[in-house]
């Protein structure tokens, strides 16, 4: 990374299909994850902010709604793993 | 678990396919609550912050967004128990 | 109910399907309030929490924001009436 | 209406089709509106609300987004109009 | 407009469907600001209320999220423009 | 830009189409970027609100769900890559 810019590394999301449902969620949760860091790709900023964020319910609650999101997506993609 | 790594159980998303709505609700619950502790894996953490959360109607709400979208994903996977 | 356990009532619900599209709002809004029940089974805690929640029109509309989702995956559940 | 009941009209949701997209964009808002007078019925209550509601940019931010949400059930119960 | 009521002009949502997804996107827009608009009919008071609004980085994420939940109306309407 | 108007570019948005899941992604990003740009024209107010954005937990949060909203909507232009 240099500078304010931030280069995507080809390799984090080859594919939305997974083999089960909690692979799904997983990937679910990179996604989530991959999300904020493109609002703030400095490491040590997002380590610095942890602490506050991982012990406020509300944070806690605010993130899971953007995963929900995500795992519908992923979930839509693998046709539910039906 | 160790340290701040966490280990996914195998089984607890075996399938978003369950027999009734109400049971599909319940997965939908199981949902959010993982979505929660992915983010903040210490159990005893979560515990502390349940009384300020649970008595917080903002909080609850919010809560309830999440899941009402974690059911939209679950209701689709088993096309609505039509 | 006995403890921090809650235990889900077999005939909340049966089915998505409704007869008209009023009958799946009013199915919404019961799985909007479910929804918060799981959060906080305590329905003496919720009846206190209710006025300052009712009395506010953010939470308000936070509240409308998790019922529209709900009535979304209703609508979808029943062709939208059709 | 009597004490913390709420007796819905039979008629104001006798579908979700309508004629033209601003119709549907109009009914999303009136689902919008009803989705908030379920959880405060009293309408003296919402009357004295209103004002510090819709004065404050984020309320309006946030109802908006119910509004979306809903007006997105809508176009899909008519095809999108197409 | 007269007191308190809001009359819609017929022309503004003639149809979802547009030529490119970028006017699709502006259509999205125009849809977000009606849904304020219908909330806060009144000009005068959305003008008041702008600089608070488009200087606040929360206030502009979350008319962000409401414009994002449209586009998607939009897409889906015009089959993502395949 | 002239004054408060904001004229879109047109090569910004010429496809939902990408070639794989990550290209996706950044268009997603692009899209809740414009987003924010179209309530906010003035880059340089955009760039002052950065760092208490960026460094604000809840903010990043935000930011990604409407990022999670535009990518399912990328996604599903996209058939999910399948």
């Amino acid at each position: 990374m240099k500078g304010k810019g931030f280069v995507v590394s080809e390799q984090w999301l080859p594919s939305l299909i997974t083999a089960t449902p909690e692979e799904g969620f997983q990937l679910a949760i990179t996604m989530s994850r991959r999300g904020v860091k493109f609002t703030q790709p400095d490491v040590s900023v997002l380590k610095e902010l942890r602490p506050a964020y991982a012990n406020n319910a509300d944070s806690l609650t605010a993130a899971s709604q953007a995963l929900a999101t995500n795992f519908q997506t992923v979930a839509a993609a693998n046709n539910y793993w039906r």
